[in-house]
């Protein structure tokens, strides 16, 4: 049965993106300093085309969590693209040419748009919610797992609705003091949550809970 | 040189304590959740003069946490009391007739009290602010560490200030979803992080850093 995964990274204060998001800052001011511990892994390198990198104990969690992937889903801000409606000339987000995620992806967005194939991953855009968007996911992911990407609004709502089944936070030795916020205003409260493994790591800790 | 040291049990979502707390509900309802890891530990039991308990992988930490302390520092409502001033029959806190620090605690409060002993433990009311009260810790403690307890509130407050040199979160499966948030309005928000120990144990992750 096709599990929903679903990883992001946090500071410590609870923030998945800085303050003031926007083209030059995706991530949001400071917020690129969330993802310094695994930028330098070759487990991440190699899959976006860096050469080099290191190997330590995130090595296997950065590893396990790109196998057994069947369907990738994200929100629009984490595809890449601004507040208002596609438009004609729509952006080809963050990912270039051929983006690292070799899985269909769905994307959650209010404005309908025809599919989008880069290199071997295609992006499909779902209007219509994120049941629908799951169903979709499931159903391309055949034997493998849905991996949900972000970021925190999207999966705030997974979270909220009960449909998450194993939670991944790695935990960044840093106090961004504003931004988006995962568990804002309550998300997911009262969710039943099993540790699974904590795991530390060079400038991270990874924190796995079995969602009930 | 003696060291400030902050420890708090905190639920995934960056509470400290649950909503609503009251003297039936002093950590706040659902609270004592945050504390279920530790109470079954004979580390913690003994100190407390219960028997029994459970040897685990955060009794080393427990152990650890309450060694070296030459002084403990807690705000007014950790001590045990509501919002007014402590009046002509004072009460005498949460911590029984015989409270487990033994070692002098200093008491933050916007009310004046003459000190107060219970058993080994002197309680000292500090009302001329944060710094003050470090200082009088720090004298007391000779050459141990002053342990600052919590709650949120004074503890964000030290941690703003940059006073604090060693900050270990308990981190507990938990959504509480409402409550007192320890990185509440960007607390601590750019201070130097650097992680020291992860440790996963039954119900609780301890995550400790070096701060500043």
């Amino acid at each position: 049965m096709s599990k929903l995964r679903f990883e992001i990274s946090i500071s410590l204060d609870g923030y998945v993106a800085g303050p003031n998001q926007s083209e030059e800052h995706p991530l949001g001011e400071g917020g690129e300093q969330l993802h310094e511990w695994v930028i330098g892994l070759a487990a991440w390198r190699e899959p976006h085309k860096y050469e080099g990198g290191e190997v330590n104990a995130s090595t296997p969690l950065v590893e396990e969590s790109q196998s057994g992937v069947g369907a990738v889903m994200m929100g629009r801000n984490m595809f890449g693209g601004g507040p208002g409606p596609w438009g004609d000339d729509p952006w080809q987000g963050w990912w270039g040419d051929d983006p690292p995620f070799k899985a269909p992806v769905f994307v959650l967005t209010h404005h309908e748009r025809e599919p989008l194939t880069l290199g071997a991953t295609t992006f499909t855009f779902v209007t219509d919610g994120i049941e629908s968007a799951l169903e979709q996911a499931k159903a391309a992911a055949g034997e493998g797992d849905v991996h949900l990407a972000g970021g925190a609004d999207v999966a705030g709502q997974y979270l909220s609705a009960g449909l998450v089944d194993q939670m991944q936070l790695n935990v960044v030795p840093l106090l961004l003091g504003d931004g988006a916020q995962l568990f804002e205003g309550g998300t997911g409260a009262g969710l039943g949550l099993e540790q699974v493994l904590s795991v530390e790591a060079p400038g991270v800790t990874h924190l796995r809970y079995r969602v009930g």
